[in-house]
């Protein structure tokens, strides 16, 4: 296998953006991803996008050629991966793979995604299809019911407290605060977080990622880079959460992080700063317990106490969830940090970052480990 | 590179299947194919699904892992790809790079699409987000009528005339009466194909592909197999019709197929014998040309008198065009026909064979060159 390089990072900002169409966005971040690379169009020789449900959101399908045209990028592989809320992390993974073993020198990964515009209620709907939606969606049971009864039963087995979680939205909403691509900058406190609005007990609206619009983008080169992939894996699982034996458990992210880890060499104690995926408070206490951080059951007091080095940037619930962007997002966000290029919300003395990307409730997971060359 | 077999084929009947959902079909194809590589499920270590539109069609996304799963494969990478009409042989592509760059040693790619049970306005309002949306459904051209401008022009500029694109038609029906599979058994005559009912002038409805239920799923091993992967090439261009200087031509396709003839060291003198994507008469007609058959503009004519091997299988046109499912069934089929188990449709002393799937109007195209090992 080949050492892997980030050359390349290209974002726009996580918001509702009323009057941007979803290729506009994804052609923004590739093309500035692109030029931050001192990467020609010419150059590259794969496009991977990671879009969940452009078709369904836009109306618009075949969209990795649609967008890879308005980028100047035509005449070579160009495809759409799609994995739910982990598909621009499916996207990354399968690039990665192709210039580790020497298939591409160089490579543009973007993710993408245009929700806003139109009703909560089709929103929800179509998020929902990322579950099982005979067994869930139709029941009645959409994402925020799924993650709520993962959480029910984490605080029933483990002593999990509304506070706990809590405290992963207060934390988020901090972090954003200083991040100038964050949808959401509004800093919330503990009673705040506590009284929200209900959405499915014992989950309030502060538990819930957000609603955005936006796209990230990285490019890869063949053993060159100051940021290097140290390890990528992906795995897979049930989609209905009926089919797993312990609903606190996300086995695709602990086979994948401990894969991504045996290939980077490393032991979760080394890991400076990680992106997880917090599409709800109880996703980033599950992501912290599977990826090593903390003990099985110890997310909870984990999160409240020492997580500070996790979603720096924000996280799904401040830094904003546009689903197909959110795995290429955090691994710009890992490579700027490491980088020493996150102006305003810069970790000191990072060496070594994680990426964690989850689709549904646990049935695709993307694990990337980062490190300085 | 290493070499890779095609060491299992399974399929469903092409069909308008009432009773039968998207998940089923496709955990069909894919445990067929199995035991027919006598291959086990822990033994599989990666699965590639090629789909269109199932979250459109059929309401549910995150299909990959929704079918590994019920199809006995948990753990591994399940990610599904979508390039249009060609996403199944955009799955297969990325699916044959893994193996033969030594990522993976057995795989499993899939390609399914649940069409039927809904109303015909609903179905090609969904193939024409295949489309440029903006550019092309929303004034009125959906795929019907994009095809017959191109016909119109090829028909201007080279002279082709109605009955070169109804003996397309004539042939891959009388062709789909032998293959048990196909999804339309009714021969037609010249005059039949000729005096359809109009669909988008100079098109009829015997002119068009079938709206199909189906799924197909092979098994690809390392170094191994009776029938191998010679070449295999993906590449991509505009997806708006409008963006080509020359609507008549195909550059995704004959980029691609040089290609594949540059792995596989071959013209296309030395193919025996394809199955093209005659999503429309039309496009067997470019696709003969695009693929060096014949020479530019002689489609027609190659078509009316020699392309008795080009889509014996009845193609898109009879054996049905379930779009998902497309690519990897025209490779399964390839393969039936290699190794002598065409069965009521044998094509003799056949040593070769290239299969081709378009995306669109040829944002995406596939070739994949197969042979006896």
């Amino acid at each position: 296998m080949k050492e892997v390089g980030v050359i390349g990072v290209g974002k726009t900002p996580f918001g509702a953006f009323a009057g941007r169409d979803l290729r506009s966005l994804a052609v923004e971040a590739v093309q500035n991803a692109l030029a931050g690379a001192g990467t020609e169009p010419a150059e590259v020789q794969a496009f991977f996008l990671g879009n969940f449900a452009g078709p369904s959101f836009t109306g618009q399908s075949h969209l990795a050629p649609y967008v890879a045209g308005a980028a100047g990028l035509t005449g070579i592989p160009a495809t759409r991966y799609e994995a739910a809320c982990a598909s621009s992390g499916a996207a990354f993974h399968a690039a990665w793979q192709a210039v580790a073993s020497g298939i591409y020198d160089t490579v543009v990964v973007c993710g993408v995604e245009k929700m806003t515009s139109q009703p909560t209620a089709r929103v929800a709907q179509i998020l929902a299809m990322a579950g099982d939606v005979s067994a869930e969606a139709l029941p009645g049971a959409t994402f925020p019911a799924i993650f709520a009864m993962i959480a029910r039963r984490h605080m029933y087995q483990y002593g999990t407290t509304r506070e706990h979680l809590a405290s992963v939205a207060v934390k988020n909403h901090e972090n954003a605060m200083t991040n100038p691509w964050a949808h959401m900058k509004k800093a919330i406190t503990m009673e705040q977080a506590l009284a929200g609005k209900p959405i499915a007990e014992p989950l309030t609206i502060y538990d819930c990622s957000l609603v955005s619009d936006g796209a990230a983008a990285v490019v890869l080169k063949a053993g060159t880079g100051s940021v290097r992939v140290l390890g990528c894996a992906q795995t897979s699982d049930y989609v209905a959460l009926e089919a797993k034996s312990d609903i606190t458990a996300l086995p695709a992210v602990q086979l994948s992080a401990r894969k991504a880890y045996a290939e980077a060499g490393l032991t979760p104690r080394e890991i400076d700063f990680a992106e997880v995926h917090d599409c709800f408070t109880i996703a980033e206490i599950l992501a912290v317990e599977e990826l090593g951080f903390c003990a099985k059951g110890e997310g909870g007091p984990f999160s409240q106490a020492r997580a500070k080095t996790v979603n720096r940037s924000g996280g799904l619930k401040a830094k904003g969830h546009p689903v197909g962007a959110t795995g290429v997002a955090q691994i710009a966000d890992v490579t700027l940090q490491l980088r020493g290029q996150a102006e305003g919300w810069q970790l000191p003395n990072v060496t070594i970052g994680l990426a964690q990307n989850l689709g549904g409730s646990g049935a695709t997971s993307v694990v990337t480990i980062l490190g300085k060359a």
